[in-house]
């Protein structure tokens, strides 16, 4: 249904039984900016409780469901509600037709056409193969400290408890596995000022961070192969600031680094890599999130690959960026990304997604979630 | 006199043929911070005008007073009245006494010693062995589009004309000669963005400023000795500044870099020195201003040599500073600074000028302008 008619703006209710696009259009529609997510948080609680296959729990504006059928696994499937500022990108519309039809505005890729297929799956699946737990949480496109999974992590750990999670954030219908970790680091290369008319009197510090940029420069980042996915690193100075005047050398010069590091090394590990390559310098580590495993090779993984595969998706690829999978991984729970909708379209004004994607991924985790 | 008696805070008058020390606490007790150069302008006005030697001219707060005695050659002495701000180092305070008596305050090195000096032999030599323009100018210690010589240059350059001149700004008491160029140009060094997670789809524009800053590093500055004094050169990186954020590869890096040439360069050696240094990269000339030549081979100059030597002044030595002696160049007037006060305290709270200094400073010019 690819219907361009007029409809309300914001949705009074979502009916979780409608089509993917009428529901994935209903979740839009009811915009939820980071820290303003209670209205769609209100509506997906009201739209879980008549489902009586599934216990609804709440945390602020975070939703979790979960099935209890005692199966021998339990899995998570989990997407954010939130969204970053509308850009006059609401009401969703659509284009195209059948096949074609795409669907745009805020939130259709990041990542709430996921969310609708999560909200669809849950209400329908009263007897899925392993016992599921479904968690819409808040905060997650602005710092860490807010995120509403990181505070549910704290305050309920048991409510993520599983063998294997999934991730609604979008891949453009593939399995991204994991996620490499970050950190970010400050060099400060220190000098002695003087008067640049007698520079020789002083240290230059920029001058001397030439250095730091030379070993960033001729560092070949490695790419590290984990469960046959290939998660490829990276080493940059992103920021750099020093001097007082046109007319002083200089006395500091301030170089800040970001690590993108492959999941099978620790933050710890990381630390002492930037330190090594940086040796003779003054590292100062400003903050570090480990990356995540991709855990393809549990059970509950090989069997999620295997419908999505069935189901025509691509192969899984490593995910690069840091995610989410990273606060399951550090419950000791293996989780991957998949999801409609193409990432580099995250947060644009044309934000966009294709009708087919979202029925593509809501195909293929139905298939596993009731497989034999 | 190194009395530190009770006095007035600020001097309603100036009494020229005071002994040296009054005078100098007097012009120093003035308040005159640039832009606030006004009460101090007419004081100099006013203990000038009854001179009957000197035809007394003024340009907002610039007062010049000139002899015309048909001398076969005319020098120009100089000094400016304003100071950087007063840092609760008024009134001038003395300690010591005798040889060792020490004279503090704002000022008193940069450079209202200086221009005690000068008023104090303006209204004494009735018939100096030059004819002699005296200088007290306003707006030097501010960007240089404010300065009160660089106004009387443009709207009244008669009034500077001469053989030679001298600038009264500390050189505790040593002759420096001309002195040298500087230049400010920015390097900006593209790359392009990209999120740092995926670095390699774009170019580190902070990574691709390690060239320039190696090339700063590597490079040798020139000494250029010119009358036998020695022009020390330098190059320098005074400012950096890059990146937009910690997730994002750069896509600019901005390089301030500070070229301090010899009088011998013309500013377009000058740009094009620094382009070749940097060539390849995209260098913008922020402003340039030229060097003064010391003209110590000019016959009044070598008069003004014999005078100090003969005085027991230090041999000459290159100023490294840009000064206003390059305005007198730009007009085909060679000149050097010769002043009392270390000019490393010039500007520092704890500014301060031995007194005896002041004596000296005052007997060379003295000897040099009642030559036989």
């Amino acid at each position: 249904m690819t219907s361009t008619a007029p409809r309300p703006a914001v949705p009074t209710g979502l009916d979780l039984s409608a089509d993917l696009l009428t529901l994935t259009r209903a979740v839009c529609d009811v915009p939820s900016v980071s820290g303003d997510e209670r209205a769609l948080a209100d509506l997906v609680e009201t739209a879980l409780r008549p489902c009586t296959h599934l216990e609804v729990l709440r945390d602020g504006d975070t939703v979790v469901a979960r099935t209890a059928l005692g199966r021998a696994r339990r899995v998570v499937l989990a997407g954010h509600l939130d969204t970053v500022p509308v850009a006059a990108n609401l009401p969703t519309r659509v284009t195209g037709e059948g096949p074609d039809a795409v669907l745009w505005g805020r939130g259709t890729v990041d990542m709430k056409a996921g969310v609708a297929v999560l909200l669809s799956l849950a209400a329908e699946l009263t007897t899925p193969s392993d016992d599921v737990t479904w968690v819409f949480y808040d905060h997650e496109e602005v710092a860490a400290d807010l995120s509403g999974l990181g505070r549910v992590v704290e305050r309920h750990p048991d409510w993520l408890v599983g063998d294997f999670a999934v991730l609604g954030e979008p891949t453009a219908g593939g399995i991204e596995g994991g996620c490499n970790g970050t950190l970010r680091a400050r060099v400060v290369v220190p000098g002695v000022a003087a008067h640049s008319a007698r520079a020789w009197t002083g240290v230059n510090a920029i001058h001397a961070a030439g250095e730091v940029l030379r070993r960033l420069e001729a560092y070949r980042p490695a790419t590290v192969s984990i469960d046959r996915l290939d998660y490829r690193e990276g080493l940059n100075a992103v920021l750099i600031s020093g001097g007082t005047a046109a007319n002083v050398v200089p006395d500091r010069c301030e170089v800040t680094v970001n690590y993108r590091f492959a999941p099978s090394r620790t933050a710890d590990e990381a630390i002492a890599h930037v330190r090594e390559v940086l040796a003779g310098f003054d590292v100062e580590v400003l903050d570090v999130a480990a990356g995540a495993l991709p855990g393809l090779g549990h059970p509950a993984a090989r069997a999620f690959v295997s419908a999505v595969l069935g189901a025509g998706g691509p192969a899984p690829t490593a995910k690069l960026g840091w995610t989410d999978v990273a606060r399951f991984s550090a419950l000791g729970v293996p989780a991957v990304n998949f999801g409609p909708g193409d990432p580099l379209l995250a947060h644009r004004d044309d934000e966009r997604c294709p009708v087919a994607q979202v029925e593509a991924v809501h195909a293929a985790l139905r298939a596993w979630l009731t497989r034999a």
